[in-house]
């Protein structure tokens, strides 16, 4: 997972491709974590806890849905 | 995180850039909690419990990705 | 918080503001509440319980930024 | 609550007023468990258990806003 | 609950009536499920745990409201 | 359940038919949980564990559904 640049993380919802818009919602789904719970330290700690947690990992795919849903809709689809 | 002033602190759905719609998506999270629990120095006491649990931070993320869907058709999507 | 008149508690989506909006959205969301369980003696038991659990919480923030999804849209996002 | 006659129980989306709108999003919710456990005993004895969980109240008031949304734009906002 | 012949289960999300969308909402449900758990033994010593808990009737309840969403808007809401 | 090629995984959200939708919205629903723990080790452990449980099956539910919503959109719903 690439460190995310917080000064402009988000520029766009514009993306070239579905799978690209994907990526972006796997990012935003990220950012708000890391902005209730800023100690990078913490984080990593808690990372192997919840990926070897099978609810957590169907909770995560939830919101990467949810924001998966906005940037497509952004991207009229990529239609 | 910024105190929010509570007297008008929702003026406008219409942010300038995608990224300070998120952090309005951010912000629209936190006021249904402040309005539950008014009292800061509970919310205070239960913010490092939430901030070091992975099934708490997750659950904040889907409720950030459901106000940011909103936000961003507001602004339709800053295309 | 204050009571809900249940005769016509709903009388229009559409509010004067955005934070009007909201705070419809806040009383949607505690009308399902109300009508699963009327008895309000039990309510105001309940109350302290999820008011402190930051679980519970970040649960009923969920409920508030669906209930606001539909305010908002219905207003048009107020635009 | 009442019981609801299950030949046919949703003749339409369309309702007066969002209050109606309300309550049938309050009766779509209610189906689904229905359909799930038909057997009404079940069902009467689950309740007491819910109605007095606010966890579940909260959760219920999810579904309850999920479905508020189909009726609502279905009904155009009632605008 | 009927059997779901899985060779081609879902020709169209257009139904006559809103109470056949809401059947459909219910069997999309389901889908999921199965194809997540393939072998019917499993799933039907699964049912009665879950017929018989109210947190797990509320979450079905979610879900079909998620999908009946999906399948209102496919059929213009009916209206 | 087949392999995703992660390489380009996902060319389109158009889809021939509903049901490939609907096959669309379970891939997408695994790629999140691939992408959130890489290993696939790990995930062949956890697999049993939640398609033996049934809270775990009605949340992989929800995730599909929410996904088969923004496919369904992306295809005009098959109309």
């Amino acid at each position: 997972m690439k460190a995310i640049d917080m000064d402009t993380w988000l520029p766009s919802l514009i993306t070239k491709t579905p799978q690209d818009g994907y990526e972006l919602a796997v990012k935003l789904s990220r950012v708000a974590v890391k902005l209730t719970q800023p100690d990078a330290a913490v984080r990593d700690k808690l990372r192997p806890e919840y990926a070897g947690d099978s609810d957590a990992l169907i909770a995560v795919s939830q919101v990467v849905a949810t924001n998966f849903a906005t940037v497509a809709a952004a991207n009229n689809y990529w239609r």
